[in-house]
């Protein structure tokens, strides 16, 4: 059986970029129909990012999710940068005369929103199949789906949201030619990720390079621990037991007078590298949000903060377009979205770069890592750079008010 | 006939280190012999560097070598960055507080060092032949030379300084295992470089990325240009006419409202694109300075700046240790410099890689570029960070007085 229906925008995915769309959409009154081929459970539980920019938690807190966040988030000044067996604080609040980074895991921004969208009557469609998008050129482009008890949906939309992540179906609905960019890079190495019962041994995270390899020290919780390590891109997770990574953090991250806790090791898993940037990040009436559009190695910690600034626009976008009959930010949307996808790109590579070490590194490469580390922790200038673009590059805006302004929501635009 | 001599330091190259140590060296009543393959007049007209930091032009002033570079050099307070056809003032004074840049060609200050040192009674020994380093590791290293009238000459010094550059005998004639690192890297690319009797159409350098390669727009003179187009690193001059030169110059350039004046070509020339760093800086007794030691591209126009620091460094070093009897500063040389050695070649092999466009280049890294040179001019940050390093990092310090204290000299020292 199928039924037709009718909404304002279709949203693909309800990963934290398709929540949050629904979520703001509807705080400037326009309806959203989002759709998700995953379980509620298998959304709220899955390991991903966890560090937001101070940007991000302001954009939060001022659409009222910010309850939680700042009851159980971990406000963190900046970050530790460790090499050459010394470990150095890099304050970013001080850096950037404010601004900071607050650790809250994705999932529970997910939790959050899935919450706030169900008290509202408007939780998303869990465990859809044979999702589709169709008509993506005309003004009312088809969203179609299975829901979880086998009722078929068209649903006919004002606009289309593809939230769904970079294995998604939204970008590769767009016909050929739509998309003129396609960069990408693979990296030659992989991240190694557990979640341990091992309470953070720093109050901060810790970026090492050590010539092991890079290793990342972060944590979810007072008590529950996120450390990564760097190893071969391709890796068999088989190879890692408990008992030879925890040997192989506390080598990474060994300094005099300092130990690394260790714990129960809750989940495991192999994190592939890669850049990708599709552009432009609209095609007809879908635009792309988040993953769907580009993925950053995850050194720089870019790629929910990404997300949340892309629906922040769109959100923005597609409110004055069907509220208020105004084209012009959703004109612009993808050419400001990409000055920031592309400024995260780089922070991201370069990090990257800088910190791992690659399978045929030469001494030059080696001196060129350290020399631009050792000049992040002796120029304060060097730091501000670094920290700004950090802890979030420019501030999110978002005002569902009819007295939208896009010189002042957006200045590249005016 | 072989006659036995004597000197405090023995000093291989008359370039602007081996010229600016025995000047430096006689300020502080240390006495040198400077020996050169080369002729004079050879060395007071081959085109070299042109740009000068501010930290370098404040340490000749400071050395009696400021009157003529005050009065012919050219003051610019930062350079132009163009790419996507557009061209963006950097200024660099406003952004680091005060520093500048000079164009005072390398040529010029290798006259009035001659000069100076000829006024002294002390002027290099040109066009010598078969110069020779030996008993490098003892007290008494010992420089010999075939003087311009076919003498040989065997001198016994307290330290023999190596500023003979990339292609010199003193590196060369360090034993296996003195030095444990030899780090390079080619670029895939030359620079083809004009001399042209034309006034310069622009008040201040231009680097320009373009799609075609980079091309930088510098001058010599109020009525000299010097500019530069990006070839392919194996290119063969002659497919270069002048006829060919100016239309590319200016299909690289091109701004609407502004034009190219071209002029005859007066020099022309290709020159690789290398990064190379030997260290330690020091072998026993013999101690290397600028090219003989560490070669950069030339995009940041750093070589010249680098071979004045190492040998500020090396003149204050080494008149504690043979007036003062006091080994701290020497012992501290190679690291000393080699910070400095490092960030600078960081920032070439930045600058270098930014700017020019290599034969594989993918979309990926031509975006890559576009986004960090559109970070430069929009955020000030970033900017000065950028400033920071190209106008000299760090002050250069010289004091040739008896009260010498490492601490202030060079806090890493201490």
């Amino acid at each position: 059986m199928t039924v037709h229906e009718r909404t304002q925008v279709g949203i693909v995915g309800a990963g934290p970029a398709g929540l949050l769309l629904s979520h703001l959409l509807s705080l400037g009154g326009v309806d959203s129909v989002c759709v998700e081929t995953r379980s509620r459970a298998y959304c709220e539980s899955r390991q991903r990012a966890g560090m937001l920019e101070s940007t991000t938690v302001e954009l939060l807190r001022a659409v009222g999710l910010g309850d939680r966040l700042d009851a159980e988030g971990l406000e963190h000044d900046g970050i530790y940068l460790q090499f050459d067996g010394e470990r150095h604080h890099m304050n970013f609040r001080e850096l950037t005369g404010g601004r900071w980074i607050t650790i809250y895991a994705q999932t529970e921004i997910v939790k959050d929103i899935i919450a706030a969208r169900t008290a509202a009557g408007a939780a998303p469609q869990f465990e859809v199949s044979n999702t589709a998008v169709s008509a993506l050129d005309t003004a009312r482009p088809v969203l179609s789906y299975t829901d979880a008890r086998g009722m078929r949906h068209v649903v006919t939309c004002d606009v289309i949201a593809g939230c769904d992540g970079f294995h998604g179906i939204t970008r590769r609905s767009i016909p050929g030619g739509g998309l003129t960019m396609l960069a990408e890079r693979s990296y030659p190495y992989a991240w190694l990720g557990i979640l341990a019962a091992a309470p953070p041994s720093t109050d901060e995270v810790i970026y090492c390079r050590h010539d092991n390899g890079f290793a990342l020290h972060s944590m979810r919780t007072p008590e529950i621990g996120r450390l990564y390590l760097q190893v071969p891109a391709d890796e068999d997770i088989s190879r890692w037991p408990d008992e030879r990574i925890w040997p192989e953090l506390a080598t990474r991250f060994a300094l005099p007078g300092w130990s690394l806790t260790s714990g129960p090791v809750l989940q495991k898993s192999i994190t592939p590298m890669r850049s990708f940037v599709a552009a432009p990040m609209r095609f007809g009436n879908l635009f792309l949000a988040g993953d769907a559009a580009h993925i950053v190695p995850p050194t720089g910690a870019k790629g929910l903060n990404l997300a949340v600034a892309d629906v922040t626009a769109l959100a923005t976008a597609l409110i004055r377009l069907i509220r208020d009959g105004d084209a012009e930010l959703t004109a612009a949307y993808s050419d400001h979205c990409l000055e920031r996808v592309w400024r995260s790109t780089h922070l991201s590579w370069w990090m990257t770069s800088m910190l791992h070490i690659a399978p045929d590194q030469d001494q030059f490469e080696s001196e060129l890592q350290l020399a631009q580390l050792r000049h992040l922790v002796s120029s304060r200038t060097a730091a501000a750079s670094l920290a700004e673009t950090y802890t979030g590059y420019r501030p999110l805006r978002f005002d569902p008010s009819t007295r939208l302004d896009a010189a002042r929501l957006w200045p590249s635009v005016a």
